[in-house]
């Protein structure tokens, strides 16, 4: 791929993020209660008032991030968007759970009132991002250590004691070792280290190489797989939970132990995540009949037993983009490029909406729209324009260090 | 649809239902640990040896059934299975909950050690099924007393005191009338009552009119739709879950009311029955493109937020076959006729496996097989038969009483 090219993805990106910044901006905020909806149907409309706690936090990281780190979002109106959700989170999202311990609900009613709390960390993460994220525009220190505290608390969950979390002890229900969590624990030690200080770096640097062990166990079958669960110890479980793969999250994880491997300079680390969870999840997840990345699969080639197993999601395509980028930027290997090449051909002549902005998030396996919806309770303003800005900002490094 | 077509349909589904019986006979039982294996692939393999219990009760329902109400299937092998997997639910499903009250398990380990438990009634609901039909071939009255306490409690949890069930109370979970929880109710009731005296009838029979009562605030909109979830009053509920239509659910609840409304003589029940319940449904929720049943819909035209809700799954289809057998046998209206073929032919020529037994589950929209197993966490030894047991029999009685 010529630098000419190159520069073109660039301008499109950059378009792209303009409009979909613009396309949230324009229809997500309540501004009678504060957050924001995130049930947006094809053109803007507000389907559903409800509002999904994982999204409100993503939302205000986003607004923050792009505030702080691009000069054409360095606007107040951003700037107001992320307090006001900032401010709605706060006041709604933490609830007291049974145990005495602080928990953020699922979802929450138009005006606040709690819906639903589920039984994991994943609300209590994406709160973490957003006051961290949104402590660096503001300056609140309170605020940031209402993150580190809430980060405490997880810590604690996930490395002690889960009890708190509301989940039974139950004797066939053995603790297992799923991707998501050392994954979103990483991206955490990132987000509350980045930038700042030795003292804070320290006090997360063993957690830091922990996520990084546990996330590594999912390599498997003699490196030839990414499992999505596996045993404490490391080892495969038993049935589909054992044999479930998915493709997506390995690249994410990809892309995050590349990120991690630059900062503290471990080659190996970045070999292995380059082979393992960059390559090897495109070479099995990749559809070679209709193109795109399956949601699901067996490592075994059993059906899967989620009814969406075949579907193409927008995520793991964003995933995918940053992933390939970030190794090409990181190696200048060419194949990493082509892939990069062929993930972002796929991602706008399918997903991306030209008619009425943003994308699609749910396709059929044979790439036809099966949801139009631009947001719903797990879509937000989130994969998207943080794909989008990771891009924009590794090309724009590719193309001023071009020889 | 002649005499003679009739015929031929009764050949094929008397055939089918042989099939069927032979799939699950050699395939699922689990001689070792006792219970049933339901994660069985296309060409009968095991793939996963979690016993999910829903599927465990209906399987010993469904022998049972068979082996009391059709001669051929009067057999000691069948007695046995059901009588093993009896065994094996007393043994394991049932565990001790947090408020001292006893919860069903949702999924057990082989060897029956408890995985996890889902706080709504459903699993209660198939152990009552199991326990109340076992029950009916084996003579065990302590079994039928165990059925009757554990209706109780579902009794107690539905109409007094959900607390139980293990949900915590939050502000913004309005209590809901959900469809699954009157219907499934209503079906235990005649389960419970099904020729036994008049003690018993006279034990439930308010309850039974009070669960009728509660499908029919599912009639919205002027007549002019079933929604799957309505408040407790019977008003339409906002948002996505206000708006939600299950075609298959209603369908089934239509036989469910056409049944009671013919033990109790209700006409008005019946017409109704079959006006909303019935030919509703098929009229919203048939796909005039691709054929076959929508699994979810947007009473507004909305794109429903689950991602399978284009799909064609095999139940609805069972639930129509039924539903539109029973409102012709009632009523002689050709037309309903007309609608059992239809529904007829879109599942022997999609969902039945000519090759290895059985039917697929889940196809896509177009009505490509989406996900090849014949049984998986929530699809086992139930609607196939059941359906399949149920039109044989209303033709039979139709066959035999013909002018």
């Amino acid at each position: 791929m010529s630098a000419v090219k190159l520069e073109e993805c660039r301008e499109r990106i950059r378009t792209e993020l303009d409009n979909v910044v613009d396309f949230w901006l324009k229809y997500s905020h309540d501004t009678v209660h504060g957050g924001f909806f995130t049930c947006i149907g094809k053109d803007g409309k507000v389907y559903d008032e409800l509002k999904y706690v994982w999204l409100q936090g993503r939302q205000v990281w986003m607004y923050c991030r792009l505030y702080r780190s691009m000069e054409r979002f360095h606007k107040p109106e951003i700037l107001e968007a992320a307090k006001a959700g900032g401010a709605f989170l706060r006041k709604f999202a933490r609830v007291s759970s049974s145990s005495g311990q602080w928990k953020c609900a699922f979802c929450l009613t138009r005006d606040g009132k709690a819906v639903k709390i589920q039984r994991t960390i994943f609300s209590e993460c994406f709160y973490i991002m957003a006051m961290d994220e949104l402590s660096r525009v503001t300056g609140d220190k309170d605020m940031q250590l209402e993150a580190e505290q809430m980060m405490e608390q997880l810590i604690f969950w996930v490395q002690k004691d889960s009890s708190g979390l509301g989940r039974p002890q139950l004797p066939g229900d053995i603790p297992t070792n799923g991707m998501a969590v050392p994954m979103m624990l990483l991206c955490l030690v990132q987000q509350l280290t980045e930038g700042r200080g030795q003292e804070v770096v320290q006090k997360y640097r063993e957690l830091g190489s922990w996520c990084v062990q546990q996330i590594l166990q999912h390599v498997q079958r003699d490196g030839t797989a990414i499992l999505e669960n596996v045993s404490l110890e490391g080892a495969e479980l038993p049935g589909c939970q054992g044999r479930l793969q998915n493709p997506g999250h390995a690249l994410e994880a990809g892309w995050f132990l590349l990120q991690f491997s630059a900062e503290r300079g471990d080659e190996e680390l970045q070999r292995t995540a380059i082979d393992k969870f960059v390559e090897l999840p495109y070479q099995y997840g990749w559809d070679k009949e209709h193109g795109g990345l399956f949601y699901f699969l067996d490592v075994d080639g059993h059906c899967p037993t989620q009814l969406e197993w075949s579907m193409k999601l927008w995520w793991p395509h964003c995933e995918a983009l940053i992933a390939f980028l970030m190794a090409y930027s990181q190696t200048k290997r060419p194949e990493l490029l082509e892939r990069f090449s062929q993930v972002y051909e796929y991602i706008f002549s399918h997903f991306s909406d030209a008619e009425s902005g943003e994308w699609f998030g749910y396709l059929t396996q044979e790439g036809k729209v099966a949801l139009d919806f631009k947001g719903g309770p797990f879509k937000g303003f989130f994969h998207v324009p943080r794909c989008l800005y990771m891009c924009e900002r590794i090309l724009d490094d590719l193309l001023e260090n071009k020889d």
